[in-house]
């Protein structure tokens, strides 16, 4: 038997929507649910992929099918496809397996001719024939064909104006006849050919029009922004058309069942009479709001009211629908699960549950994590922003919305702060010397890196808003840089949107993050969920670690210690640590970071109250902290007694070729111990201390970073212990401390039973196993992803959500290896992917006991858990 | 029951030599074979590894056990322990898993003290009683306690000097009698305290000396040059004493039974009458050619015979003995597989198999396929390294000797070179910029990078000398460097030995190797071997896979393209294709480079007249290519009709901050398939042309390198085969190609699966796939290692023979999965581990069909992989 690539409507149901789209699904459910929609068949995602890999074309077998369905409508609707007296209309409309809003426009009336509309005309009314003829005609020339949409509408304007008409309205039936004729002839003039007549052939050539649509410009943006694999297709919809232009009973509407802004529990629509969908959309005549057809046709309204309830309870989600008014009678001819606003999706959830449409585990299902996030940064007025200037578009690389005035260096932009100005950071690409200016930035933009580049990892742990990888830019001599053909000076107002990507011109109107009401009742369900995994945050500072708190966190994941070494009262002391060419030099340098170091811990403790604390020992290679300014080369070499040339060749001498893969993380504990020696002492003392004054049962996790060998651990591990027992016994006081490791080396996955017998805990830093399984620098990917995504390779960043194929291989395995050799071993996340909720959802399959994040993600991570419990139970 | 420590030699055998060491399980063996060795036992390297890990003392079961084998020696011997009357002597002799010769020095004549030397004088001989005193006190103090043995070797000599002796023999029982006097008031100067005669104290403290000298300085260099674990400890041997002292028909002796430099059948030693056995190695008096004793002891001499020609059929090797002939009886004290050349290993493997000692088998697996490397390159005359200067050691990087002056730049070094000077090309460390440079050196010092840095991997392929990770160099600003206080300028002479790393100064004497006449005769059976992996050759150029061919390569495993730019008459178009911004300047630049690359090929197929060739499309980051003197870049820009500013800007733009981890690899071809294109013409035309003008069936495999995702693999698969194909028809010809890719990256190796439904080959870089998976950058690990291995964390560097554990378990995982989706897949190695036999005799584990090495190591990697194949049937 052929491959099946067509089906009737009432073959489907809202399970097949790989297969049928999610447009075709929902008709299909519909019919099954007994509404009223017009009868229509689907071409599946299937004949999609196999028209755009196998030489374009409909295969003869596909057309056959179709001829079967065609056959099927006629004896159904008791209309014939292409006839000159009962002639079938049909619309012709994609539908991905994902919601693509506009990705390609709909043909309506299709199956008309000079004969067909003559029919019409006969049958119902003369105005309405030629007033459906000429909308076809645009419609397959724009969509179809090619024709500019805007030469239709010029002629129609121009017939208008010679007529001294206003609107359509007052075309008459011989007017739209006219235009039916000059529309043809533009047709002609364009393509060189006669409009096509033959029913069959509009429909194969909009079938195949659809599945083009698939590849074209602006499927291919919208499928990267929303991470749709070029594989998954879109499916066809052929339906029975039913007519809104039929007269004063007909019309046609378009309704969300709740506001889709706010939440709000109303009908939300409009709809015009005597008009087709399009006409809604379109703004030819102003439309009416949805509550004014209660007055205008009641029972028509009641219907709908009760198919919109019912639609609602079924699908468990506020529901946005099409419907049409034929001569009296409604007709559903959409319906889908409306989009909405990350405020207006908890409203929903928490009314839904009130009103008990939705158990508490629904609701918590209905609502996307990631939306969440527009619920916790600032955020551009939207008519601001949509009369902007656009510059240009880059990476999304850290979410809000910020404008200030352009800076180039860390410094100027640190005295620009300083001054009282808002600050644009922009650079070719961040280091940790710049740490100081993207503190005091409202935004930081780069030339350079990707999502997880030094820039948007930082911007997103500050909770800064950060575009990256804007390769476009060319910096000037001059303080300035030239990007979509505007040069923009130090000082000049810009705005970035970090959740879009988009780069404008001047000074963009932003407005607070609002947080509604329902948000914490319905983010305290998430906690609820039985096995769900801990929430743990990335932290360095006593104030993110309050934020976090606040956000829900339940400990704290990740500490970073350098973060610290970057004050400016400390980064002197810290470079006299590196250049110490001695072991008595190097301690000496420390002793005096040991004071500001065990603050930090103390002041984290002191907020966290007894919670989980992990630390993680120094990991970033030695060089990041290395001056680049002659003046700071002048006054180190002035505070350790040596000359500029020879700190600037103990500098040159650190410089590492691949510094990811170089003198970092562990290494450094192992060709200087005594620096694990002094941070273990700041950890333990600052614990001790606490534990005194405090009373909270502070139980320190160190974590090792880089590992990849059991005896390096082994022998970090001793310098931890052996320090923290003196410290321990010199103080008399028992503490329960955990010496862990990161796991972030490919190395370290495939030995975890090793490094299980030394690591007490293991968290996976899924950054640095990413790059390293990939072998792709995060540094660098930006130029290298363009032209992967460019050419359909990758569908977006690979690295943004966790790499489950690869990298979730070597977790896994870690995962059974580390708990074989250590049974119950603590495992968690506190790489980025920890406040993805795609990685989320995987992190607990492979068991995962924690995933730690930014602040910022604490609340999504805390609902993606909780849906990844939920869908683990089912 | 308690832990069993100590054995008595009739307890072991010779299987026992991890835990007996290998001095004690031959002692064993021969024992079992009846052969005379006087009796003794064994402290096991198990006790040692406790000794060592637990507080560094012998415990009270241990003692205990020991004191039972003393009684046990005792009663085999009638004699005493510590007796006065008839008092038992032992010697005490560390013993290893593997020789460690020169460890420690061996104590003999324990046991004595006042009483007991006295009873030996009664029952034998007064001056052999007192002769032996003295030797025990001098070797207790030196190996045990650590008196100086210069300062007894200085008494002696002061004592001989006053009464006018010559030498030993001149010495009465008188005279040792007072030497003896001398040295014990000398011991109690020295330590404070009085020398022991309590035996069991003496020998307690001789088993902690063996123990402790595990720790000691030189072992630690021999086992880190050796690759012998810590862990692995040392055994102690105690056996009973023999006295080759004891008068003129007593003596001892060394014997190889065959030549260790030359391999000849003649048994190769020396002895010494009425001595003990260090006498002959101190050279006191001038020993006698071992011959001598078949005219002084016949019976001994024909007696000795026959246990040798028993022990070397038994050991399937030439042994290398100590005997000692007590008044007339002979003792065999020691045998074990003698040291010798590789020259003389094959010529005594050759030998051994045909007077039918030897199986063609057993004569493969008796030689060390590393021993051959010496066979491939010059080495040092002997004597004028060992009068040289030592500058300092580093890294032995890329075997053989070279001796020539010094230049700092490639530059320098080639006008050196042409001007007909022997070049030693010193840098920090090099790039693929120092090319020129390095092709005419002798030899190629470095003070950054390991094994595996650009520099290594270039020397070795190459087949020049290197010595890399030199850190203590210092740079001075005049053209010269420091190194071990001497000053080195520019066109001062310096030599490097490359097998072992060391630097000298002067122009030290080197000789060409010597390819023995047996090697072709042997090498040869390593090919008949059934199941034998596939032996390729990594190489560029005609001239190397010539050289490979003759040196038994079976086809070509890797060619790299890259290698081919930058030749001077290239690198300018190649820089030019660089800096192309569009694609069609780009193309026309490749277009100028076509013809190259063409001839290049035709050049290689021409040499492998058919064999396979495999060649990889471009590999490096392409700013490796990017001038970094000034002249170049105002040269270029003139070329390219562009300001120097322009290019600069363009090259800084091209910078990244990991290239290894960067746009490199497969990333270029799909960021210009042009370049894959270019290539692949080449590749196919060349192909053709040498196809229909020599008529060798070529069938070239072109690799795609860096691939980690399917997608992308195939994106470039069907640049080349597009390419290739529309080549192929154009035309008219048939030709089988195959496309493959590298393994290179820890994601191909989890996704293997999927890459194989494209490859049509695997071939493993294991360079790259180390690194990564290590997260250990080649070109940065120097001090690493350093660091690592001065603190017992690795043995050596660890990416120098593959690491099984990790890296391995990858290459295992991806040849399952490869072979489970393209059964039959062909799967090679072409990093540097193909050359190394540690490495590929994992490779025939899991299954590899061949390796890939560079042309020196080929006769290496045949016998290697025979051996592989030889003990894996077993």
């Amino acid at each position: 038997m052929a491959h099946k690539y067509v089906y009737m409507f009432k073959e489907g149901d809202a399970t097949m929507r790989n297969l049928l789209g999610g447009k075709g699904a929902n008709l299909a459910e519909m019919i099954k649910l007994g509404l009223p929609v017009p009868n229509g068949f689907i071409v599946t995602t299937e004949a999609c992929t196999e028209y755009n890999t196998s030489g374009k074309k409909l295969s003869p077998d596909m057309k056959n099918q179709i001829d079967q369905c065609i056959l099927e409508l006629e004896s159904t609707s008791g209309k014939k496809f292409g006839d000159n007296k009962n002639p079938l209309l049909v619309s012709v409309r994609s539908g991905a397996r994902a919601s693509m809003p506009g990705m390609m426009s709909t043909v309506l009336n299709l199956g008309i001719n000079d004969a067909s509309a003559e029919a019409l005309a006969n049958a119902a009314d003369e105005r309405f024939a030629y007033d459906s003829y000429r909308r076809f005609i645009m419609m397959f020339g724009d969509v179809v064909t090619g024709v500019s949409k805007d030469k239709f509408e010029h002629a129609l304007h121009e017939y208008q104006q010679k007529k001294g008409y206003n609107s359509d309205s007052d075309m008459t039936a011989a007017d739209w006849k006219a235009i039916v004729e000059i529309f043809k002839t533009l047709y002609r003039e364009d393509q060189g050919c006669d409009f096509p007549t033959d029913a069959k052939e509009q429909l194969y050539a909009a079938i195949v029009a659809v599945f083009e649509s698939w590849d074209n410009e602006r499927a291919f943006v919208y499928r990267r922004m929303n991470d749709i694999p070029y594989e998954w297709g879109t499916a066809v919809n052929v339906q029975e058309m039913v007519y809104g232009n039929m007269g004063a009973t007909s019309g046609s509407g378009v309704v969300f069942t709740r506001n889709g802004s706010t939440g709000e529990d109303k009908m939300d629509g409009e709809y015009l009479m005597d008009a087709q969908g399009e006409d809604v959309v379109a703004g030819v005549r102003t439309p009416k709001n949805f509550e004014e057809l209660k007055d205008e046709m009641p029972a028509v309204y009641d219907e709908f009211i009760m198919h919109s309830k019912r639609l609602e309870k079924h699908y468990k989600f506020m529901q946005d629908m099409e419907f049409t008014i034929e001569q009296g009678k409604l007709f559903i001819l959409q319906t889908r699960n409306g989009k909405c606003t990350a405020k207006a999706a908890i409203k929903i959830a928490v009314d839904m549950y009130e009103e008990g449409t939705l158990t508490k585990e629904e609701a918590l299902l209905s609502v996307d994590p990631k939306a969440l996030d527009q619920l916790l940064h600032p955020a551009f007025d939207p008519a601001s922003e949509k009369a902007a200037q656009v510059l240009g578009s880059a990476i999304a690389a850290s979410p809000g919305a910020a404008a200030g005035k352009v800076y180039f260096t860390a410094a100027d932009a640190a005295a620009a702060h300083e001054a009282g100005e808002d600050v644009i950071l922009v650079r070719l690409e961040t280091s940790p010397d710049d740490i100081m200016g993207m503190v005091v930035a409202k935004g930081i933009l780069t030339a350079k890196g990707g999502r997880t580049s030094h820039a948007a990892l930082v911007a997103r742990q500050i909770g800064c808003c950060c575009v990256s990888g804007c390769e476009a830019i060319k910096f000037n001599q001059d303080k300035s840089f030239t990007l979509g053909g505007v040069t923009v000076k130090e000082g000049d107002y810009i705005s970035l949107n970090g959740s879009e990507g988009n780069i404008y011109l001047g000074n963009v109107k932003t407005q607070k993050a609002e947080i509604a009401d329902d948000f914490a009742k319905f983010i305290a369900w998430a906690d609820e969920v039985p096995g769900r995994m801990g929430i743990r945050t990335n932290a360095d500072t006593p104030k993110d670690s309050l934020l976090a708190l606040e956000f829900g966190a339940e400990g704290i994941g990740l500490t970073r210690t350098e973060h610290m070494f970057f004050e400016e009262d400390r980064l002197p002391k810290v470079r006299k640590m590196i250049l110490s060419e001695t072991e008595a030099e190097r301690r000496a340098a420390l002793d005096e970071l040991i004071p500001f170091q065990k603050g930090d811990f103390m002041g984290i403790y002191e907020v966290m109250e007894g919670r989980p604390v992990t630390i993680r020992l120094l990991d970033p290679p030695l060089h990041e902290f290395m001056p680049t300014e002659e003046a700071d080369f002048v006054q180190l070499a002035k505070d350790m007694g040596k000359t500029v040339q020879e700190v600037k060749s103990i500098a040159v001498s650190l410089h590492e070729l691949n510094p990811m893969m170089g003198h970092r993380g562990c290494r450094l504990a192992v060709s200087y111990p005594e620096i694990a020696e002094m941070q273990t002492r700041a950890i333990i003392e600052a614990a001790l201390e606490v534990k005194k004054t405090k009373g909270y049962d502070i139980k320190p996790e160190i974590m090792i970073p880089l590992v990849g060998d059991i005896k390096e651990t082994r022998y970090v591990k001793e310098v931890v212990d052996s320090t923290a027992k003196a410290l321990c016994e010199a103080a008399g006081v028992k503490l329960n401390y955990a010496v862990g490791t990161m796991i972030e080396i490919p190395r370290a996955c495939i030995i975890a039973d090793d490094i299980a017998k030394e690591a007490e805990f293991f968290s996976f830093g899924t950054n640095d196993l990413t790059q390293m399984t990939y072998g792709l620098s995060r540094d660098d990917a930006g130029r290298i992803l363009e032209d992967y995504i460019e050419k359909n390779i990758y569908e977006g960043d690979p690295t943004a959500k966790l790499d489950v194929t690869g990298v979730g291989e070597l977790m896994r395995m870690a995962v059974e290896k580390g708990r074989k050799a250590r049974p119950g071993l603590k495992i968690g996340i506190c790489g980025e992917h920890g406040g993805d909720p795609y990685s989320i959802a995987f992190c607990h399959t492979i068991g995962l006991d924690y995933v730690s994040c930014s602040p910022f993600r604490v609340p999504i991570a805390r609902l993606a858990a909780a849906q990844a419990a939920l869908r683990n139970k089912k």
